[in-house]
């Protein structure tokens, strides 16, 4: 027996995000089934970040257990032929000490969420990224971002149905790049909470189209009421980057 | 009677590229479907660069005449609305003088190829970009590029069915790019033969992986004969970027 580390990339647009569901495609049923066919036996898999129903991953990281401690790269390459009808693949793999856990070893997760800020509808990205019409105004979003980072209870920022025990996350990086009519944010924490980086989104494009003053997201944190907070971002704009451990 | 210009984003995935065929998906045919739905009349349009099935655009350009001279904005927004779903949009519109005709009057198109180049296969940009799995030597393939810059008969690097007069044309540049796994090739040209750009890069591929030196690709450009250079690279790797006026 040993443990693995795969990471993983996928399209999250065909799926009903990360977590097995009852008759619904998610990644993890895909990813286990692969793991079955290659195994001839049940493996449980545990992933760093639960996406949502279409969030896109680049480096999702996940661990499992395998009994006949077959070379990494034999792992990848089965799996990715198993996986091949579908929109995910392992782009790496290592064996790792037992010790190791996907979600509680990581030590630094980041995300990118895109937008695209044009009047025309989106064709190449329409799955990736999210379509903002009113122009935003990158500084003031800078401005309201930069009043989340460091340590705070983001009860305003995360889903009503969040089960994380606290609510307090400590935020290392909100940095937004602009290129044309392209907006990429990009975020780092040692964890999120769910939604946590799509509310902030929600949010920060009121202050961009000018709906919010830059302050009201700090009082919207501030107030510790999920209902004191802008809507939730688009799903499909979102990818998980990397996980670091 | 007014003429205008379209500047057109599309995913190519699900068309057989540009042109209207009898009984498969193309871009022409939605488009002229959407102008018949707009305007209630047959509305024929001209293309700056038939793309073939698969490669995608970011600023194809099209020109067509309407006779109620709608203003621009206007046709935008019906041809979007139109057009809701697919994965074809129109990104700008602009009313132009009569003697413009997006083939004939453009002065230079750019054309970016993208090749991922890494073991494991691809996900997100499974239709997006050419997966090429032995490791690929940049500087050899700028070296045999280089070869190619400037004015030659390119017959060579053409397909066998294309239709244009002279295999003469103007290579203005080729530059290679890399990050990480990700490669990309910028083409600029007045104009470019039917598959020049991937007969190109097949055969810069050829380069890359060491199978040719830098300087077959100057002696199959010279040998006049498409058997002398590399194979077609794939479609969805190629996205028509910008043409120039």
């Amino acid at each position: 027996m040993a443990r693995y580390k795969l990471t993983i990339e996928y399209d999250g647009t065909p799926y009903r995000g990360w977590q097995r569901q009852p008759d619904v495609p998610s990644v993890q049923e895909h990813l286990e089934n692969a793991l079955a066919s290659f195994t001839q036996q049940r493996i449980e898999t545990f992933v760093a970040g639960r996406t949502d129903a279409g969030v896109h991953a680049r480096g999702q990281v996940v661990h499992c257990d395998l009994a006949d401690t077959p070379d990494p790269f034999t792992v990848m390459q089965a799996l990715n032929f198993y996986l091949r009808e579908e929109t995910i693949c392992i782009v790496d793999t290592a064996q790792v000490e037992d010790s190791f856990n996907a979600r509680t070893s990581a030590t630094r997760r980041e995300y990118l969420y895109h937008i695209i800020n044009r009047r025309a509808p989106l064709a190449l990205e329409r799955d990736r990224a999210w379509h903002v019409i009113e122009p935003l105004d990158i500084e003031a979003m800078r401005a309201g971002a930069a009043l989340l980072l460091g340590t705070h209870d983001f009860t305003s920022y995360r889903a009503a149905e969040c089960q994380a025990k606290s609510p307090i996350r400590t935020l290392d990086r909100i940095d937004i790049a602009q290129e044309n009519d392209r907006i990429y944010l990009h975020f780092a924490a040692r964890s999120f909470l769910h939604h946590m980086v799509r509310n902030i989104v929600g949010t920060l494009r009121l202050v961009g189209g000018g709906k919010w003053q830059p302050k009201q997201v700090q009082e919207a944190l501030e107030a510790h009421d999920r209902t004191a907070a802008g809507p939730t971002a688009a799903a499909h704009g979102l990818t998980l980057m990397h996980v670091s451990y």
